[in-house]
């Protein structure tokens, strides 16, 4: 199937748009070891985002009984219905537990960050604003991509992504929805090394 | 300190009240083996909940690098603000990954259930409601004694609670809040006995 639609994300920047339920979104990391913070809404088709259903961590990890999500899972939203299946995954590795990174984030992570820093909250918030959507709507994002491991004190650890240059996840709308998306802004999750992120839509 | 407000959360039933900035908050295993699924909102002392700033799984479990959030731990907002800070807690291991269970946990996670269970969503949302919060709102919840284990491949594996008769934490308000807290719904959260949860207000 021929992808009509593409998008470049720059890097440290982000990008909003509809989905149409059937729809697939193609999530691919151009580079390498780039992270892609993706959240989503449902719009009934309405060009604009409904705050009250949105892609929900906590169902998702729950109904899975895992906190990897890869090909065959469902995405669930904070009202239980599907918003997206994975249909493929060419790395298996994706994280579902933090929040995109913030202001906070670095003030409150990064040693010896002083001043302004680019986050994927500001940049989701920057391009769903059009759809309605305000920054306290935000979740916790699916963070393709993210390589997260929890060590046996719960202790996070975060590693460079697994994901090699042109690899993808492919995800099926089951919903008509507002998408936003970023590439991310924090050097942890990305080894120190900023990229773009590239979308395709299929169908 | 005294406790001048006590409440009995009766086995499978929820609660909600106002707790105040530098209100200490105990919950109290007090059969053991129990669950308390715990949410809270900004009120900003006006007795409803501002629904734009809630309890964050994402926001928490990032600035805390952790999974498990034990003494000393503050739990924050959506906002990246404190909400609650833990002053101690007599077990060490509690649950944030997991959203209050719902109807829909049931029809999905319990092989062979059919018809009508009590859930913690559903008592969070009728004991929450008159503080102006909806369903929707309700984010991942702080699920006090839940002991989850995540396995390498990221498997969740939820086993009895900890927790033994009399074992609590106290939860320190960092700002005027509006807090629901349930005595959990789930046979798989509670070794399959449903019992009370005990809650004392100090300060």
């Amino acid at each position: 199937m021929e992808s009509k639609t593409r998008y470049r994300i720059k890097p440290q920047t982000g990008i909003a748009f509809e989905l149409k339920r059937g729809q697939i979104l193609r999530v691919i990391d151009s580079e390498g070891e780039q992270v892609s913070d993706v959240v989503a809404f449902g719009s009934g088709g309405s060009g604009r985002a409904d705050a009250s259903e949105w892609l929900s961590s906590g169902r998702t990890i729950d109904y899975n009984n895992t906190i990897y999500q890869t090909t065959s899972h469902i995405l669930y939203s904070n009202l239980s219905n599907p918003m997206f299946t994975i249909l493929e995954d060419r790395v298996g590795k994706h994280d579902f537990l933090l929040t995109p990174c913030s202001p906070e984030t670095f003030e409150i992570l990064y040693e010896g960050h002083e001043g302004y820093h680019p986050s994927c909250l500001e940049n989701l918030v920057k391009n769903l604003e059009r759809f309605g959507v305000k920054e306290d709507d935000i979740p916790t994002t699916f963070n393709v991509f993210m390589n997260v491991d929890i060590l046996p004190s719960g202790e996070l650890r975060i590693g460079p992504p697994l994901s090699k240059s042109g690899d993808f996840v492919d995800l099926r709308a089951e919903m008509d929805l507002v998408v936003g998306a970023t590439a991310c802004s924090a050097e942890k999750s990305n080894n120190h090394s900023l990229k773009p992120i590239d979308l395709k839509v299929y169908g």
